[in-house]
């Protein structure tokens, strides 16, 4: 039956949402495909629904070509295997956590993979019994702090979460390498143009990571590619290192009066004034940031630990956050923030502004920072630092900086970090020129967990020699209800929604105007007949609303196509505006359902 | 794609799970259909999702059928539109409630009036727009003491709930009648016996209401029917009231003896020795047992009330509770308590053991209980107590009671109310016999809402004079994994489940038995052949499991029609069996498909 706008639960607004920013909510909301209930919570009225449930089909499909299996789990999980796997702290205020009337801890599960885990350890103990994928689509939840721009951040969404059970790493790549195809064909069915970006894993654990982002201004990821096809998110871009230098012939380190310059535009400013170089200008690039920061551990103590990065960079706390743990060797995974001037004035020999590595005594470097320093303050360095690269730093003396200390020589590190932001201009890791840095939406995230959850909670299977082995799991997830606001970013005009045909509300929307009989028992009938034929109709058969407004509403809710049934009908012929193309034909009635078929099939073939 | 038994997720369990005590919750989790994740949490296994999807379609198109339009809420929701109508405080420890991190009230929705409401509030305002029925299908969350019976009483389940937004009640009754109909396609598609009784509306307020009871020992409500067809809840039975009693040649009350006699039956005792009857013995139903309870009101006040019911029955509180905030004339919905000695205590005058409405005083009976009377306490009475009743009661002394106390001469009450349970071989309002009761499960409700959810919210629109009316709604759900669950409870033997064709997981179980490579090339043919003739097929395509499995574990799922490809084969013939006739037959293998095929369309059609 075709949907009937005369009955349609649906009213376009003319006004965009007061708290709508990015397109995708202004449109959705306009043309009625969701309407704001709570705080990142929004209702999926009739057309959204369509929208997202044939997101949801396609998701299926592939996953089930792939040989994924569908269960569906609750939302509303108990804290211990949560608590096993350390998740249950990890999340820290992100996740929604409550009581049941007895007092019993419970969460709203933000993603599965303890349940599944316990799931198939609950039915398999052989390698026989693997590999298997089973997956879900489910409603998860998280407590967004600031929910905004629609469906893009909220705090229940719709998810595809898939989970890999295989006996070893070699099964691993294949259920990645199979997922990560089932995703390219998803997004190409879908009609949302993805890359496939390196990532880091977060707090799920394991190594192996791509996210799939669409690439969108509104987008709330970067991430960098390069002439040569290297992609990655910022936070995952791995530093291409400068070869060592050779520092044999470097000067010794000189102590220089820098009075006021508390800043890198300071300092350079007074370098270039009061100990100009031999050849040009000391540049932001030569001076050596030494950052003092402060990782939140477990029990909220406070660690204090110092990142030298060069000036002209600013430290990226999200990339900090991914490594710290490790570098520190510290479990869970630490928030990072800037140290307060207590806890810097907790470590006498740190003087504001004036930080360095070193303290220069008779010529020669003190090291004052690093765990085997004076101060035992754990000292990391960004990748930059090479051992021979001469800087410019502080020289812990109030308004002094020491000129030419040369990494390696004059001092050492407890670590090399990831601590800075990619650039556009940087070199690529693939060698293939610079990078450069765009915007996406995260539309789904692969991960090779490797054996994390699965030794948290103990899954074992016999190998084919009869050996306990650890199980090996991947996890893979794709957001759904994101898809459809992504989907409405891509395929917009300044009048309102274009749907790819594949997830649109209808294949085509039949616009009845005027006030003759004919036109309507016409259109009726053509509507009948295409939905006969398969092709769903989106038909305007309101009698009181005047062309423009059924015009204008067409525009708005974006079916692709478009046909209209009025004067024309007097010399026998239909209009048809295609969307997409923004193509608009005169074609004759009696053709009309022929055409239309023909053109939502060639259409649905293309993106299949 | 046929599903295959030797990558299907799936292991059937050869023992009931250990808390299991209903024949759904063992067959369910034994053939794999789900498994327990959370206290009153389970997970769909890839059978049991197929069944549930099953269902669902059936609901849902059944709802499309009447008009109903598709939606879909958040399930976590504000506190602020529950709060508006009272159910954040009605709905006590039932509901899960939880704060997001910024310390804002949120509840787990155990249903979404309260935001269909405003939807529609946000989205109409005219008559013009009505009526409109909206339905979702959807999880709900129920803090449930003790969840129990698999699917039956769990916490977190899915639910189809709808409902009706129209101009009148004329409207409501015809949304009413329609969804009426609708359930019980539903349920005639579903292959789930059901009837329709009378309700009460519970914490959902409004006034006409019925349930749909699928009729079971492992119901956990009860129900009355009569040789007529009246069928009720006992919650909702109406009490035929007995005709008043002419008592102008009764004798005066009197006052005797009872010592020892605080029970109804000690009381019988002592009568039948101290003071007998002319003719017969006393019996239990002449004494009137007036029962002091407390109504817990919002803000914790305790308020006494005394209910006088015949001494053979015994109060029920629930039905008591569905009307005494009424009685009362009190807001809310008070829970009812029996009185503490200190309750009792509180009011001089009642004498425990021995209270009755009066106290004799020279031969005249003075009022004690009622808000007129000395003690003020309110005081209802059970319909039976008629005018010129008589009754052997408490005389307000200890070791004494009044007998001949004539109702409506010696005493009065503030009001009639529904206070017993009904029983077995109580007449029936239809006036056609004796009612009969009968276990059942709750599979659906209907509720004329009225306008109290309008109300509370402010959803009026113009009529058509012009003038603000507020909008009169209905709501109507159907418990989906429930139904799941009941259709395990009505559809299984001693072997196993035995689904009714229109919501198994598949439609035929192929189990190729033997070693043969011939036997599996044709079992493997004719299950594509099957699901080419879109007959769904399970297929036994394991090489290394013994027969005996394979049958046992057909039966265990109960997917309706099972064609063994085995020995047969050799003479051409395979063996089909029906496992709802309990039939078996040889069956010529070319012959297959299309009896299969007629088999399984015959079944469907019968069901639709």
């Amino acid at each position: 039956m075709p949907l009937r706008m005369s009955t349609l639960f649906l009213r376009t607004l003319r006004d965009d949402p007061a708290d709508a920013e990015v397109a995708s909510h202004k449109l959705l909301v306009r043309a009625g495909y969701i309407r704001r209930a709570a705080p990142g919570g929004y209702t999926w009225l009739p057309l959204g629904l369509r929208v997202k449930n044939k997101v949801e089909t396609i998701v299926r499909e592939e996953m089930n070509a792939i040989g994924g299996q569908e269960v569906h789990f609750p939302a509303l999980l108990p804290k211990e295997p949560y608590e096993a796997t350390g998740r249950w702290e990890d999340y820290g205020d992100g996740i929604f956590r409550l009581q049941d009337r007895s007092g019993a801890d419970f969460l709203l599960a933000p993603t599965h993979e303890e349940l599944f885990t316990l799931l198939v350890k609950d039915h398999f103990s052989s390698y026989k019994d693997l590999p298997v994928y089973l997956y879900q689509i489910q409603t998860k939840y998280r407590d967004e702090a600031r929910p905004r721009a629609g469906l893009l951040r909220v705090r229940e969404f719709i998810m595809k979460d898939s989970y890999s059970f295989t006996v070893d790493d070699e099964g691993l790549d294949e259920a990645y390498d199979k997922h990560r195809q089932a995703y390219i064909r998803i997004f190409q069915r879908l009609g949302l143009d993805v890359v496939a970006v390196r990532a880091t894993a977060g707090a799920m654990g394991g190594s192996r990571s791509e996210e799939f982002l669409h690439p969108s201004p509104a987008g709330e990821d970067t991430f960098v590619e390069s002439p040569g096809g290297y992609r990655a998110n910022v936070e995952a871009v791995e530093t291409v290192v400068p070869e060592a230098i050779d520092y044999a012939d470097a000067p010794p380190a000189e102590v220089k009066d820098t009075p006021v310059s508390t800043t890198i535009a300071a300092l350079v400013d007074v370098a270039n004034k009061l100990a100009p170089k031999a050849e040009g200008n000391w540049q932001a690039a030569e001076t050596l940031k030494c950052v003092v920061l402060t990782a939140v551990l477990d029990g909220d103590e406070r660690k204090l630990f110092v990142v030298a990065v060069p000036g002209d960079r600013d430290v990226d706390i999200k990339r900090l956050e991914a490594s710290i743990a490790e570098a520190l060797d510290v479990p869970g995974e630490p928030e990072i923030e800037p140290a307060t001037e207590a806890d810097i004035a907790s470590h006498a020999g740190l003087v504001p502004g004036y930080i360095g590595p070193t303290l220069l005594t008779n010529g020669s470097a003190v090291q004052i920072l690093g765990t085997e320093s004076k101060t035992g303050i754990p000292f990391f360095v960004d990748p930059r630092i090479v051992p021979g690269s001469s800087w410019v730093t502080g020289a812990n003396v109030d308004q002094q900086h020491v000129f030419g200390l040369i990494a390696g020589r004059d001092f050492t590190w407890d670590g090399v970090i990831e601590a800075t932001a990619v650039r556009d201009g940087d070199p690529a890791p693939d060698g293939s020129g610079p990078l450069a840095t765009r915007r996406g939406m995260e539309m789904g995230h692969i991960f090779q967990l490797g054996r994390k959850y699965a030794e948290a909670l103990d899954l074992k299977v016999l190998d084919e020699h009869g050996k306990q082995v650890v199980v090996t799991m991947g996890s893979y997830g794709i957001g759904v209800s994101r898809a459809v606001a992504a989907l409405a970013e891509a395929h917009h005009d300044d009048k309102g929604l274009i749907w790819p045909m594949n997830v649109a509300p209808a294949h085509v929307h039949i616009v009845a105007t005027g006030k003759d009989e004919e036109i309507f028992n016409t259109a009726e009938d053509i509507a009948n007949k295409l939905e006969a034929a398969g092709v769903e109709v989106l038909y305007d058969d309101r009698r009181k609303a005047q062309a423009g407004v059924k015009f204008s509403d067409a525009e708005l809710i974006g079916v692709p196509l478009h046909l209209i049934v009025g004067r024309g009908l007097a010399k026998g012929t239909l209009e048809l505006k295609d969307r997409q193309a923004n193509t608009r034909e005169d074609i004759p009635v009696e053709d009309a359902i022929d055409h239309i078929v023909d053109l939502v099939r060639s259409y649905q073939d293309f993106a299949d």
